[in-house]
């Protein structure tokens, strides 16, 4: 006990390492996920008149990736990535044509995939989740909750907000302008229980983030995995009283700007109970910007395309990782990491073993977070739906189809294939496939690799229930 | 003596404000152009591959702003709105078709044009510049030269490094891409002496730093102002054996990043002689992006077009105010300032007053950089060449003209005007005119009022001497 007074716990981790601090006291571990916040819409990522002064102090008092990604285009693929560390694919939660779960969909996350919450609670975490589930309808099927996936507590939305219109509702894009509550029928549950449908969206960020605080506080003595997963800033949008009209950026910005509040006050409750610094916060995006939602919609900076496209802008999103006295302070990561690496990362963390009996496409990069270490990444298989339409290796990325995220009905078939080179030409303007045969033919065998691994299953995504199920 | 042993100046000047300091010791102004580099080039606005830890620091220990301006949308009216703090039409430094100055030109800045350096010259500083002057070719026209107009001493290049091609030199952007020094025949002068043509470019960003340094280390007894004009990223691209090869971004990011490491070094210089808490450093850019120069051409980030234009990517350009101890550390400032601000806020801090005999555009901006005040500019026009092509008011942005920077020959026509909120949209894409028609009258009202200001003067851009005079 007197040597922790004379020598600070952080001291001893960082010269022992991190196995030492493993078996001290596993650290914690929270991810926050942002729906539809593009690339382009951060303070800290160059975004002139939207204020995130709390993600920009995270990146500043962590680490900022400008090379990370959401690994699918849309909302459903990209959740399964994050929670089971594969490709979306292989546990049937992509699909070319019905690209998200809907309200009615029967289909959820299958009980044989094994989540990140399930393996830390094996390993005596507690795990909570508030937000956005969308993996599964459970007044449809009960198997669909979060509880039925690892989480030992829930509060939050089945699906995306817009996923169950009255008949008052508009249709489309140009009626999100000016919302109204009124419009849609948001069923907000704890646990399987359900606490208000309609749901008022004003006070969703706020009612999420008290929950979030509560869960932390409720857990300080034992480890925790927390999975906080904003309804904002997909459409439609709200924004409480104290952040509605606020904002240079319109109700977008609002509603970005009460999330950037949000992932303050989960920061500074780490701090004031004294969890900071044994605590692992990741913050990212599930995609791009909803780019066809106008004003609505957001910005992938000077990436191409945005939401729902294998161009960059639909899945390169904004990544933080923050760890005070862990992870180096003011680090611009350059390295390409994803989605899928949250899974054995955290695993890591918690000091247990990835599982031997199926294909984990997630890569651990503790120490890349903890030592500086180079990414061992140095690809990524682009989706769109289940259509693999693009390869990432180093630098390089080679396209075989191309679509926008919406408003396209037939991709832009290449062949021969479409070459960019990502770091001279982040924005994928200037195919240069014609002076690289080499590189080519080196990126096509990455992906019949990864081809070879993918073993087709039956997509939980098509079947939907007729007439809707209202709870 | 004791009483500043005791108490830090720099304590004391905060106590007693601005006039104080003022009144013990002018403070020295050092002003940092780039040449062509774009809105989203900088690490700290958002670009991806390209790497600038000392313009971060920069920012992060001064002040960054979201929308600061070049006023011109090509060099030279952009340095004659720098040096003068007018607007570029009534120097008759611009011109719709002669759009800078050219190796044969024979105009140049005017004489009876007051600069900054010849004011404050007049109270005492010495004046000092290192760089592209592009201002008169004074082996053309003697009266051109930097040393006429208001400069003690000069180190650089009269113009653009691609101004004086030799036979050799491929013609357009293609032939760009790779830098043979011996294409190009740029002259470098130390004042008003040839030192060697052709010049070594790959040496030029070394060179001119080196001779920065020189000045400031020579003049830390007096106040001093420093006007440091890039070369790069302007093409043809070079970079010094050190750099070249080192960025992600390929030769441009090797320029942009060899220039970030000498505004590395001019900091430095100021903190090892002990000026930096009584200098007032500024780094801009001229314009935007070349854009049509595909790889060798940087990014506007989120905004629409580049160099050449007067959308927005044209004129709105990376701004990074620093002053530790009198600028706020860290602060990311959305006001409205330009580069015709630069004037008047440096003879505000040299504590001397505007000329009472001419139109000054500039505005002081002390108060903003230093108290936190609200910008008291409210609105900019935007020329392209002599054209009045738009008008910012707060966040309204009103176009009559819009044409790309280069490659579409005719403007078009808007009448009505197109009116964009940059606030919710700042890459230009939703006209909004048809539900704001009283911002569209107060938005004509102001070009009203900025017209009847402007008297026609001949343009200095027209005459070219043939055949070129080499020296």
């Amino acid at each position: 006990m007197s040597f922790h007074l004379l020598v600070p716990l952080a001291a001893v981790a960082c010269l022992a390492g991190f196995s030492a601090l493993a078996a001290d006291r596993k650290p914690n571990v929270i991810v926050i996920l942002a729906d539809d916040l593009g690339y382009g819409d951060l303070g800290c990522y160059g975004h002139p008149t939207i204020r995130t002064p709390h993600l920009d102090r995270m990146a500043a008092e962590g680490m900022r990736f400008s090379d990370f990604y959401s690994v699918a285009e849309v909302c459903t693929p990209s959740r399964a990535a994050l929670l089971t560390g594969r490709y979306p694919v292989r546990s049937g939660m992509a699909h070319d044509q019905f690209r998200v779960l809907r309200n009615r969909s029967t289909g959820h996350l299958p009980a044989n995939e094994l989540t990140l919450p399930e393996v830390l609670q094996s390993v005596g975490y507690v795990t909570g989740m508030v937000g956005k589930w969308h993996l599964g309808v459970w007044s449809i099927d009960p198997a669909g909750h979060p509880q039925r996936h690892g989480f030992g507590s829930y509060l939050g939305l089945p699906h995306s907000n817009d996923m169950d219109p009255t008949p008052a509702a508009p249709q489309g894009a140009p009626g999100m302008a000016v919302q109204d509550p009124a419009w849609w029928n948001a069923p907000l549950y704890r646990d399987e229980e359900l606490v208000s449908q309609p749901t008022d969206q004003t006070q969703l960020t706020r009612v999420y983030t008290e929950e979030a605080q509560r869960f932390i506080r409720a857990h300080k003595r034992q480890p925790f995995f927390l999975y906080f997963a904003h309804t904002f800033p997909h459409v439609p949008l709200f924004a409480s009283a104290q952040f509605r009209g606020t904002s240079r950026r319109g109700l977008y910005g609002d509603a970005v700007e009460e999330l950037d509040w949000s992932v303050g006050q989960i920061l500074e409750t780490l701090r004031r109970e004294g969890l900071a610094k044994n605590t692992f916060v990741f913050f990212t995006s599930d995609n791009g910007p909803w780019l066809t939602m106008n004003q609505q919609g957001g910005s992938a900076g000077l990436l191409r395309e945005g939401k729902g496209s294998t161009w960059e802008g639909g899945m390169r999103v904004p990544g933080i990782a923050w760890w005070p006295g862990r992870i180096k302070a003011g680090v611009v990561n350059t390295n390409l990491m994803c989605m899928l690496d949250l899974f054995p990362t955290s695993l890591k963390l918690a000091g247990t073993a990835l599982p031997g009996d199926r294909i984990v496409d997630g890569m651990d990069m503790s120490a890349l977070l903890l030592n500086g270490a180079p990414s061992p990444r140095r690809s990524l298989i682009y989706y769109r739906g289940a259509r693999l339409s693009a390869v990432r290796k180093d630098q390089w990325k080679l396209h075989l189809f191309t679509q926008k995220g919406y408003g396209q009905p037939q991709p832009d078939v290449h062949d021969p294939p479409l070459l960019f080179d990502l770091n001279t030409d982040p924005g994928e303007s200037f195919n240069v496939a014609a002076n690289h045969a080499l590189v080519v033919a080196d990126l096509l065998q990455e992906i019949e690799r990864h081809r070879e691994t993918v073993v087709a299953v039956e997509s939980q995504l098509v079947a939907v229930q007729s007439p809707p199920a209202r709870p």
